[in-house]
């Protein structure tokens, strides 16, 4: 069997190494020659949009998936016409577009941030007067790693983003002081079954993901049960097929649903060592209509993203003999991910978090 | 980095996974341009005894190590010439030859079946007295899978061997009652750092291994410590640098040396999935010059061979959440390796073993 991925970034390096084991070979499509999924993968470079391509890349696969969400729906139906597409266009829609994500989550009984729309610098306004300040105005598409948002403290503010972001449709959300940052991957398989990670803790500076850790520090009993309630329901409603990931705000034990990503997750990435069954793999036996794996941790770990430095495994495993290193094979630059550690431990007690995960 | 391997079978393939995320490429030398590590690393197909064919291989690479060890030491010598080998010569010479094997184990105070080579008929009389019948008598060279050995009970019998296998040296060994069959993994870097996997019980069937079990069941205290001193002894003498498997008979809680192997073996290819480490990256960070992982084991394991039929992932996934496949990418022969199942589980208790793993 050969299953196409649109993009090659590292989520497709890791899908394909996973992939390779049950059987299963990867074709992956990117405007990029250098795609680190290459590696393992075959690679048709080429722009999505072009039909020609979209041949080619179609061509002896059984379905197509996909390892990042900021393309446009036309690829999908363009895909579609040829083979499978999981995870659904729904649920890429609703990943791409934070006012339909909102909107689903609150449809669903999911507590959100207060939010609403803004398509015009006058009702930019308006919203802000409802939504209160500080808020977060963020646009409602395309956003990712800290892009394309900013906190707002006054209507000037305001008006200088309207401009500064090109009067592109936005969405204001309350401004959120929250304990610690929470995500939970689950994935659902073409057979209906819903499997759901522990919840983990989230770290980012600047927009950008540092670390995770599971399981989540200083979470109240019964929040791990509700998110994972939160993500089956989102399952469900979207008949997804695949990896999802949901980020939340958790305020004093209360959840507050931040976003979705229709995909293999950063936040999941300790799955790798820390579970008994990865997201990568789990994402392809779901796909795939294979019976998805375990969930379960396996002890305690965290993962620690490397942001535009070098790799260097050998001295990261200087670390310690439980440090895993994750080489992306890509060239650092400033603020681009090229690496992940993942330090395991047999209880969570005897990981030393390098940022801190709950704020104080 | 780019490292050699010579061969290109699963372990290659294995090694090339675990090579990619410490930022370490491979390429491959094979005779076959269906060799399953080219679907991760690059692949030369050729002749490793063709000048020009090593040349092109060794072309940029920082060291070569390999995947299997029947081939000629004159190859060695041919890739030494451009760059480092590892396991070093000695090694791959030792664990190609029975006579030699032996004698280090004895040299090393390991005990052994008694044992003497044949290298004529008449030496094989006086060895078959010596030793005594039921005897194993063995190629010296290039028997794997249980290939170029029989038990031999008469003179008749060690004749009509004689003949058979072409009057090549033979090694005579007494026949073993042994209760089970275990083996252990053990790795020394670049820099003299050792570490060893648990010892591990092993069902063989036909002379190829079926199924190894972590941790060894019915293996009286000490024997473990017994077993890692024994490959440390041995990796020391040979100032190995690599992956080593040494098999032992054990007899009531005596261990007794059948053989080495200079190479990840299928003895380890539960700790992908059991151990915190896989033999396969501390391979590989052993001839890159870096720290080792924890050799320690994750729960219990049970890991079974699949043999000349289909691997067929989703109907072994059924088995349980817990079961993980590794399909090599070969067709299917009599015989043939095709891929393997590693079943993880918290305790012992809850893993049932497929071939009893100790006679009665």
């Amino acid at each position: 069997m050969i299953i196409g991925v649109l993009g090659g970034g590292q989520l497709g390096r890791m899908l394909a190494m996973a992939a390779l084991p049950l059987g299963v070979r990867t074709r992956f499509l990117d405007t990029s020659p250098e795609a680190p999924a290459a590696a393992v993968g075959e690679l048709v470079v080429g722009d999505a949009a072009d039909p020609a391509v979209m041949a080619r890349f179609v061509r002896g696969l059984s379905l197509v998936t996909y390892e990042f969400e900021n393309f446009s729906a036309d690829i999908v139906e363009a895909a579609q016409a040829h083979v499978p597409v999981y995870p659904p266009a729904t649920a890429l829609r609703t990943g791409q577009d934070r006012l339909r994500e909102k909107t689903l989550f609150a449809d669903l009984g999911i507590n959100v941030p207060a939010f609403a729309p803004a398509d015009s610098e006058e009702e930019l306004t308006r919203a802000l007067a409802r939504i209160g300040t500080p808020c977060v105005v963020k646009t409602r598409r395309m956003g990712y790693d800290g892009k394309g948002q900013a906190v707002v403290r006054t209507p000037e503010d305001a008006r200088a983003l309207w401009a500064r972001l090109g009067g592109v449709p936005l969405l204001v959300e309350a401004f959120v002081p929250f304990t610690s940052e929470v995500s939970i991957i689950g994935v659902r398989s073409l057979q209906g079954e819903v499997r759901t990670y522990p919840l983990v803790n989230n770290v980012h500076v600047g927009g950008i993901l540092r670390q995770s850790l599971c399981p989540a520090p200083g979470v109240p009993a019964g929040v791990e049960e509700t998110a994972r309630a939160h993500m089956s329901a989102v399952l469900e409603r979207l008949e997804y097929v695949g990896v999802l990931a949901i980020e939340f705000f958790e305020v004093s034990g209360r959840l507050l649903a931040n976003e979705m990503a229709p995909r293999v997750h950063n936040s999941g990435h300790w799955t790798i060592e820390g579970a008994h069954t990865s997201q990568f793999e789990n994402h392809v036996r779901a796909v795939c209509g294979m019976p998805l794996g375990d969930t379960g941790a396996r002890g305690a770990s965290m993962m620690l993203n490397i942001i535009g430095e070098p790799v260097d495994a050998a001295r990261r495993l200087q670390m310690g003999a439980r440090v895993h290193v994750h080489d992306y094979g890509k060239e650092p630059r400033a603020g681009r991910k090229v690496g992940h550690l993942t330090i395991v431990a047999d209880t969570p007690g005897e990981i030393e978090p390098v940022y801190a995960p709950v704020r104080g």
